[in-house]
């Protein structure tokens, strides 16, 4: 396969800029900038595919190319099914993935059809087409290690110490982020390449050759109350335990091994290539060895918790496959989203992106300064804009996270097609979010542990969520199973709207980004949650609550 | 709860007629002349809701006749939970009902929620308030009995004995369908008071005393060429087993025993009052007991196959009940969906309905001639008009049930809403469809089981179904789980139009009655049946395939 990259700048081969800022979100996602193994249509998240196979993908460009501004290409796990005459306003793209019935929605039996050709794996933004790379993701570190300072902390990590693992996509984040909140991380990762690549890449400061000269770094860092992340070679199983057994009691503990996924999490005394041998000559040796790694990876965190740590489940499903492995009380330390992100869900705040379909940085740092005089008294959305404009190099299409409200949104979205145009910026943005937003989410081991209400495993709301957003003029829409947590364990929705400066765009984006975060308040207060519940009696709330 | 009928004539409270249709097509479906339950707000299916409870039923009531006609009212599992600002064409309701994350989507833990007044189970239409009696079920019944006629007996039952039991609420439109195709039935009931209900509404022809008598009138008819139904009192294990044992072979066998639910299925030897005392008192040995009744009954019907009769599963998870009884080779005779429904899904065709909202019968006897002017060659359809015209009564907003194909839909609907705008007819009309249609749901016990190409369990179909009608202009659209085999088992969308003779509502229709059926022969095309594959190289056909 040839590299793939967006095209950029104003001339666009589609129809119009809603189907032609799909396609560039579309390639973005392949570009080898930003995903994982683009040979293979793997955008990130372990095997998070952005199409079925080379066919389907080559199908849906030429598809996306050819269609008009009245019709709706419709896409089922990667491959791309019909085009079908819908309205001006309705979608250009819907799509469906990874959906099984229920009593059939198990890794197993996923995996035969995906043997077959029958589905595939989108992951939450693969199949959506709207990863970015790490930057999503930082940004939601980020605010969780920022949530976790201001619950335990008094809102500084500043002379903290942060045990966790895994440097893969998503967990490569986490020194960053710690830093970026003061702290000092120890992050272990079993693949020493992998460890070495995120220090060339400056997302890591420090290589420790051993655990005890990362103790022996981290406590310098700590006496200076200085921010530092040293990553190391080692199995979390076996660097969690080392702290037990040497009781040390790191500040926090947390992991993002990818343990919603045992084929890929490495069990201890296996470097990553013999694991993968070892995983095809013996299969049933291997999943015994990996089961025992994550019952000791996860017994240490429940000893760290005992011994005063503030322990959390950093949405990898960790808890549960420890369940599986025989610690009963996996489930004594909570998970990430419960405890920190649901006070941001309760306001609709979630995390909104937009990405410069022109490809020029200068188009996002235009954004950015809207941003930074719209919402002055936002200190939060400061320190972030700062710290990201001078850690984060752009990848692929420049894009920008935020985490904004319900309110601010749709405010935003307003001011920037009236900036394509007016022309202050060179070509259209595409706004989106990630799925893991206040109504887009029913995951009972993340985004909707511990419902006050006890509605964890309702899934009717990121379905209804799918289903407005289809009413309200996205662009793009779709439904799918078991992001973050696997096949089986979640729903969640993806919506995208191209604000190409027209006139429809700005319907289309008024109507989306007011109803997609308004469903989200009304699903919290409907569970009970008071922030949520103050925010729906305000008269200018974007939705009538009827129930 | 005060009686609830559907308000009938020209006069509307809603703000127009999409809303106003779906508001009366809700009050029919608590009609007591139809519905099961209405106390209990269920309309049919054991239990049914069109509404979580009373005050979400109000309030849904209220929501609707204040509705714009730029917004949508969401419906969270019956209870109505906000009104959002979106376009003309957009649907009027948004529906999501009884979906719970995969992982937790099971009877036991649905009730826990339910008890909590968190979720409804709506079955198919009752949740998307599209019920309308029995004649659904009965046009169901007719026109399956009809395809064993065609695909076993050239296309009539005429002089052949059909052997089934269970004349309960769905089963008893056997012996009706039965003779509507020409055939002799002996339907066995376990429940004599049930055989004589039927008999005096006409639903069996006559009740013999004994099998033996059976029989002899059965064989009196078929030598007459004559149709006749026959009710019987008896367990249907000991009636299939006097068949076997006395060496006659019906020529074909089925059965609607309500085997899906142990509860309600009776063991040999007991009367259903005996049975239900038993059941209580000594719940082991009943249990026992109706696992041997099961044994005898599945192995008296593998032995009737063995014999040479036509021997099918009629959807009441029999086959599996009697594999867990201890009959391995259960599963030799097919299920009716795989067997007789798919060749008509492959051709798109499907449970269409529609509802004179007038209140009229004319109103349905015009768009009877219609039908019948407009296809003229289909004689099945001519057939079934004839039937059921002379033996069924309208009970609530009169209605029509055929199974129109992928073509047939629009030339039907558009024709419909020229009706309405011309006053021929005296209010509009609400087009609607059951769940069990071709694109509609994924249901591996049932209607998706052994897919040729294995995709029994693939769920993005029904997913893409609902939002290619919300996409396309549908009045109501939704998602469901559970319909027909219980939580865990399906997932399934529904659908409405209201013709209310506008231009709106004529592009509404044609784009809905296109689409909903065409993506059907997509499905049955991509899953390699011939005849789908055939009708997608129509250059006529409605959506252009890509993949
Ligand atoms: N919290 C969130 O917002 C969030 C979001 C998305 C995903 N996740 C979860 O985080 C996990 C990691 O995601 P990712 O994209 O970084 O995965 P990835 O597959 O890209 O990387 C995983 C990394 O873990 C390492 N690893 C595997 N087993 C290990 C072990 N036993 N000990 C130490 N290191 C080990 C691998 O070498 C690899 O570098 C996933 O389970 C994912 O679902 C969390
Ligand atoms: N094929 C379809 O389209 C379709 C549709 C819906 C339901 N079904 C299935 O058909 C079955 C029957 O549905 P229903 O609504 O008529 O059920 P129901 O509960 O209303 O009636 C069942 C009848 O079976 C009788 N019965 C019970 N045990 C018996 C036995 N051992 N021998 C003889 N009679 C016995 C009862 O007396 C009762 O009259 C269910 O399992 C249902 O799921 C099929």
């Amino acid at each position: 396969m040839e590299i793939i990259k967006s095209p950029t700048g104003k001339e666009i081969t589609c129809k119009s800029w809603q189907q032609e800022g799909l396609l560039r979100l579309l390639l973005n996602c392949l570009d080898p900038d930003i995903a994982k193994a683009p040979e293979e249509l793997v955008a990130y998240g372990g095997r998070g595919k952005v199409a079925r196979d080379i066919e389907s993908l080559k199908a849906i460009v030429n598809a996306l190319m050819n269609l008009e501004n009245d019709e709706t290409l419709l896409i089922q796990s990667g491959k791309p099914v019909g085009v079908f005459r819908t309205f001006e306003y309705a979608p250009r793209v819907i799509m469906a993935g990874a959906l099984l019935v229920p009593h059939w929605s198990n890794w197993e039996y996923f995996h035969k059809l995906e043997e077959r050709g029958l589905t595939a794996f989108g992951q939450s933004t693969a199949g959506s087409w709207a990863y970015i790379g790490t930057q999503g993701i930082l940004q939601g570190t980020w605010e969780t290690f920022g949530q976790v300072a201001k619950r335990h902390f008094g809102g500084t990590l500043k002379g903290k110490m942060v045990l966790t693992s895994g440097l893969g996509e998503m967990g490569s984040a986490q020194p960053l982020a710690i830093t970026a909140n003061g702290g000092v991380a120890i992050v272990a990762d079993v693949d020493r390449a992998i460890v070495k690549k995120r220090l060339i890449s400056s997302m890591i400061d420090i290589m420790a050759d051993s655990l005890g000269e990362a103790l022996e770094m981290a406590g310098e860092y700590i006496a200076k109350g200085e921010p530092v992340s040293i990553g190391l070679c080692g199995n979390a199983a076996d660097v969690y335990g080392y702290f037990v057994s040497h009781k040390i009691t790191p500040d926090v503990v947390t992991d993002q091994t990818p343990a919603h996924d045992l084929e890929s999490y490495i069990p201890s005394g296996l470097s990553p290539r013999e694991a993968h041998l070892l995983a095809e000559e013996e299969p049933e040796r291997y999943e015994k060895m990996v089961m025992e790694t994550i019952r000791r990876h996860v017994r240490a965190m429940v000893e760290l918790k005992n011994m005063g740590a503030v322990v959390f489940d950093y949405g990898n499903n960790l808890r549960e496959q420890g369940r599986k492995a025989g610690i009963e009380d996996a489930f004594c330390f909570p998970g990430f989203a419960s405890e920190y992100i649901r006070p941001l869900f309760c306001e609709g705040r979630g995390p909104f992106r937009w990405v410069a379909l022109s490809g020029d940085p200068e188009d996002i740092y235009k954004t950015d300064e809207v941003i930074l005089s719209l919402f002055k008294g936002d200190t939060r959305l400061h320190d972030w804009l700062n710290f990201v404009e001078r850690r984060f190099m752009f990848h692929g299409l420049p894009a920008r996270v935020c985490w904004l409200n319900y309110k601010e949104r749709s405010v935003f979205g307003k001011i920037i097609n009236e900036m394509v145009t007016s022309g202050k910026l060179k070509a259209p943005i595409a706004i989106t979010r990630d799925h893991m937003d206040a109504a887009a989410v029913a995951s009972p081991f993340r985004e909707t542990e511990a419902m006050k209400d006890g509605s964890d495993a309702i899934a009717d709301w990121p379905v209804l969520n799918a289903l407005l957003n289809c009413s309200s003029g996205a662009t793009l829409v779709g439904i799918y199973q078991g992001g973050g947590v696997g096949i089986g364990y979640s729903i969640h929705s993806g919506v995208t709207v191209i604000a190409d400066g027209t006139e429809q765009a700005q319907k289309r984006l008024d109507h989306v980004l007011k109803a997609d975060p308004a469903l989200g308040v009304i699903r919290y207060a409907d569970a009970g949650y008071e922030t949520a519940r103050e925010i729906i009696k305000d008269p200018d709330f974007p939705a009538k609550v009827v129930s």
